[in-house]
């Protein structure tokens, strides 16, 4: 990963904030010509990518609270997921539905809550279907995901990312104009070494990080209301101080927001209470 | 995915259980020729993956519990970490020194007890530097790993999965001459979905099936004793019965097993006797 240099960019000046560089391995932070999207049918406000580095730490679930949150102020909201092999999103807003196809592109399916949503497990014939495919594949739909599908006006789409610092959180980090990436992390060591990799990943390419959000941080006993740490005590206030971005919220490990996820009614949960919206609301619209 | 037909195949005879398929979009179940660990070196016996599809279930912990558990038993064992952009055995393990290099290949690095691992983070300046790399280098990486890496005289050598069914995987299963999968699921709907599609991938690759693993089924309250179940009660026994495939275990989500491995000492965690270990060698062994 290096800079271009001047001359791969279009405008022929460096920093003049409108150049762009169409070197998918650069992190020169330029613009590629390729982020807008194309699709004159599509307005979008503004793009939020949730990104962790580590698996099954809740981005998926972060996504969707913040999406269902988004909502509930009366924005119009939508969801790309880009977690092309092991895709949740639609499992946890209990969506069945096949996208419709148009002249112009794909038509996200609508949730209950009216939230846009595209992933590829609205294609398979089962949705315990495996798609065994390599990256460029990956990448490819991830793209068509972004400029093919008639997302219309949205104020914002959020972006839920794989695990790794591979070929689809790549993708997106270079493909996409996001405003920043919120970052999911759990309070166990091993997590947050893994997750530190996606911050630095997202810094590398001058994508700027809107904020932490801890989960699965305690489970507390129904019956003696004890707190019981089982990833141990999180460190996320520490790692919101050494990377100078907000902690966005704690999230207990609760058993309703999995149950919830499981009967497709994730929109329900009351845990999206739990995240500072009006905080990431307040960056979005700085 | 198609199969590749007779031609393509070294022998020329279907079937005949010597044939060797060299396409890689192959899945006709004939051993390729690069399956074969062609380092002199190199005598492994067996070689089992641990996988899941689904993120943060648990895949590196139940890797390095059955690995521990097999070394406690006498055998020789090691630890071929694929999870290129997430790995967590050097962490598990305590490991900090950088493989050796040799005329001859790359050594392993040995833990504690013994247990040889070779993992990408061992060659990182620091272990949460991110490394922004797209497929076909991820799955150049595992290659190396399997061939170039002196793993000398082995009787096990498990090979850590990352999330998802794309690169690193579908190398795994292509290249290493794999005796089988261990399956890593968590009790909640959403895992088992993304979970059924890893056995899937595994079951179109002619992949054996040796057993499924639930991790994260149960929080114990250490006052009151309470059972919690934060990702609702598990289904791994009708998941073993629909794939007919034995439970090799059903793990608890406890502290001490996240705080050994965040110290660097999950070898002394006591959860690898929960393991069904010797069914599982009685299966290797067969």
């Amino acid at each position: 990963m290096t800079e271009c240099g001047n001359t791969t960019c279009g405008c022929g000046e460096e920093k003049c904030g409108q150049g762009s560089c169409n070197d998918e391995n650069c992190t020169c932070g330029k613009e590629s010509s390729d982020k807008k999207n194309n699709n004159e049918l599509n307005h979008v406000k503004h793009v939020v990518a949730v990104m962790s580095g580590k698996g099954g730490v809740g981005k998926s679930t972060v996504t969707a609270l913040l999406a269902s949150a988004f909502r509930k102020k009366g924005f119009k909201v939508g969801i790309l997921d880009a977690d092309i092999t092991g895709p949740s999103i639609p499992k946890l807003f209990g969506l069945k539905d096949s996208p419709k196809s148009t002249g112009c592109g794909l038509l996200p399916v609508k949730s209950t809550e009216s939230i846009e949503i595209m992933s590829l497990n609205l294609f398979l014939p089962s949705e315990d279907e495996p798609v065994i495919w390599r990256g460029p594949i990956i990448s490819g739909v991830i793209k068509q995901f972004w400029e093919e599908v008639i997302w219309g006006d949205l104020d914002y789409l959020f972006v839920d990312l794989p695990p790794g610092t591979g070929d689809a959180p790549l993708t997106v980090l270079q493909s996409l104009p996001l405003d920043g990436v919120v970052i999911v992390t759990s309070p166990q060591d091993l997590a947050n070494m893994v997750v530190r990799k996606a911050i630095k990943m997202a810094e590398k390419m001058d994508i700027p990080i809107l904020g932490i959000v801890e989960n699965m941080s305690y489970v507390q006993c129904p019956d003696c209301g004890k707190k019981i740490f089982p990833f141990g005590q999180g460190k996320v206030e520490l790692m919101c101080q050494e990377f100078k971005v907000p902690l966005l919220g704690i999230l207990p490990l609760e058993p309703s927001v999995s149950a919830f996820g499981d009967q497709g009614k994730i929109g329900e949960s009351a845990s999206s209470d739990l995240l500072r919206t009006d905080l990431l609301l307040e960056i979005l619209e700085k």
